[in-house]
């Protein structure tokens, strides 16, 4: 067949060329989950999935981030660390001919530390095959969603053929902390008539997200002798807890009401402390002590408003008490900052994805709204129509997270058959 | 005057020769403050005491610290750490004669750490001379005392004196987490009729002191994506908050009917949550929380008898909620775990160290208990009666930590005069 034409593969061929990469997708999901990308060390991550492009017959390139770039963008999140020599790793497949529609396949190398490391039944970067589960941290967050995405491309060119419009895999760094890497390639990679982001949403297709905001509260205390703490001494851990309980108020204010579709949650708005630091002796009244909150916001509504909201929290907490009042808690900002976005339900791209979903597995996908953010949200307000699908995972972000093979094969398949039918494929 | 016989030399005497000793013990202190001499880094500033020790002319020793011999003793205080190559650094002046009562000189060289570095007026372990005060982490609490100890030796020995019977001085390491340093003293050092612990409390006597707690309360949480938090997730942070209401509340029942002499203080026993440590990210819901708590005891009462309150409180806790009852929190102990004691207050070394004070500073001092502890316990508990005296500090524990250092002089002459007094004094 002549370059440019049109060809159809059946989904039976679809499925078997996918299968038939089982051993491969195994073999590099494995090796991938063995890298502890944790952030400031995607480095070797990014390495495994260099590979992996190779291994398609494609040519990685980098998109290195730009720090002077990322932090004048509008919609990037604030960070204080270093990121000069990250890269995301991306590779172009085709286009073998014309006419078809071109996507981008995103997803994250970077994934959340262990939690608790005791806790795991296998050490959380040695990946552990249990039954169709792989055991690790990033399993399933989302390193079997990149090899999901590698490996529908590479069960496609296993039967010879090519998309009629460029199919851009992407590996991307810090979706985990500000999404800044998804935005380095908005900034600096192709576009594309739609984005599918191999998260770890199975059964179902995500096509609305909340935002997120990490606030970092740093609050003082006045140090003095544990023996003399009652008369002397103002504890900033016991001060931590009025913060706390004072942004859990403001959590049960953005709960009320939600609007749609996280009319549809019982509790959409999670307010999370997830991190905590304070004081440095056990007999020393602790000086100081912060707190890490993770808080979420509506589409719609924009990060600046939520951030003063908190900030009037945090006063109003500070206010009612002496000695905060003097030495009001800091709110800082440094990590997720972002929006949220709902797609409509017949955005072409969940349409066409859930229609090959459909074929292959019998029954449409729901389309659902999610509780957390991914970085489909550049994509979508770039104005690029951007959803998320992938395999089924446990216990993501908690301990023995887990994805399941078999789940991870059938995604590529989903993925494959997609391809086809939104790019199309030429022999 | 032939040695053995027995001197006296007048107050206004003494206090000229230690005054004459001012500069050296500035130089001194100066040197000992910049020596940042927290928990397993004591060497540097034993170095400067072996310096100072030579320079009263007397031959330094070292009492090592013995890992073994601590733990198989019943008073010594748990911990976790090496202490493998630390030592006491001791010397012995004296005896020039007989027929004195022989005297323990005591300090500890280490300190707390800064409690918060960034709020100093100037860096905590650079010494800094503002007025009549030394500025200083650990310059208070307690090298000033240290250096009052050696200073009022060193002013002695210049009026060309010795003692009827050993002073014995000793630069002890871990007083502010076990006390095992002084233990140490104890068990391989020399025996004596009284020991006298150059603390910072000025203006009085310590004749009583409380037992101190250190315990580590591991709190386990269900970690899970910040997203889903009220719905899959349970907090190790939040549910810190619990623990401490509960500890609050054994704090509050420890400070009902408080025994002489603890009655006169309003509120005695101080609970501090002084460390807190949980979560390892601000997005996920956090697995583990631990907090370092310091609670005190009454003399009489046994560390086990507290333990047993702590852990059935802290236990209680638990079973109230379903997720901390299937996975209760771990009290373990490290650090500080001992008794405390009250002196009658006719023990001869109160009397006759207020003698002296008296006679020097114009009216005697008071006779007090502390709702602290102090390395004085190991000494009255094998026997040898204990009391602090030393020069007056500011913010020990705190921030800009300051010594006066016309008070440490002040303390040595003070020391000097009780050391002719109790020991006896030889050309």
């Amino acid at each position: 067949m002549a370059p440019g034409r049109t060809t159809a593969v059946a989904d039976a061929d679809i499925e078997a060329a996918v299968a038939a990469e089982a051993g491969w997708m195994e073999d590099v999901l494995a090796r991938l989950v063995a890298a502890p990308t944790v952030l400031g060390n995607e480095e070797p991550g990014q390495a495994v999935m260099e590979q992996a492009f190779r291994d398609l017959g494609l040519e990685p390139q980098d998109i290195p981030l730009d720090a002077e770039a990322i932090r004048a963008d509008p919609f990037s999140s604030p960070f204080s660390w270093d990121v000069s020599g990250k890269r995301n790793v991306v590779a172009t497949w085709g286009p073998g001919g014309e006419g078809g529609r071109s996507l981008i396949l995103n997803g994250h190398v970077d994934v959340v530390p262990p939690a608790a490391e005791s806790l795991w039944t296998s050490p959380p970067f040695q990946p552990a095959r249990r039954g169709d589960w792989l055991y690790g941290r990033g399993a399933a967050d989302m390193k079997a969603g990149l090899i999901a995405m590698a490996g529908a491309v590479r069960g496609l060119r296993r039967l010879g053929v090519a998309p009629l419009a460029p199919v851009h895999l992407q590996s991307v760094v810090e979706e985990e902390c500000t999404g800044n890497g998804a935005l380095q390639c908005v900034l600096s990679g192709p576009r594309a008539d739609a984005c599918v982001i191999a998260e770890p949403h199975p059964d179902h297709i995500t096509v609305a997200q909340v935002g997120v905001l990490w606030c970092h509260v740093d609050i003082r205390g006045a140090p003095a002798h544990a023996a003399r703490a009652s008369a002397l001494g103002f504890n900033a851990i016991d001060a931590a807890t009025t913060v706390t309980e004072a942004l859990r108020g403001l959590e049960v204010e953005l709960n009320r009401d939600p609007p749609p579709p996280y009319d549809a949650f019982e509790h959409p708005i999670n307010l999370n402390p997830g991190v905590i630091r304070g004081g440095d002796w056990t007999s020393t009244v602790a000086a100081e002590c912060t707190v890490s909150y993770r808080l979420a916001l509506y589409p719609g509504e924009v990060p600046a408003s939520l951030r003063q909201r908190v900030e009037e929290t945090v006063a109003a907490a500070a206010a009612a008490d002496p000695f905060l009042a003097e030495h009001p808690p800091v709110v800082r900002y440094d990590g997720f900052s972002c929006e949220g976005f709902a797609l409509p339900y017949d955005e072409p791209v969940a349409v066409a994805l859930a229609g090959a979903y459909a074929r292959l597995l019998g029954a449409p996908p729901p389309l659902l709204a999610t509780t957390a953010t991914t970085d489909a949200r550049h994509f979508v307000r770039s104005g690029i129509p951007a959803v998320c699908f992938g395999p089924r995972g446990e216990e993501i972000h908690g301990i023995d997270e887990r994805v399941s093979i078999s789940s991870m094969i059938q995604s590529a398949q989903v993925l494959a058959a997609f391809i086809q039918d939104w790019c199309g494929l030429t022999a």
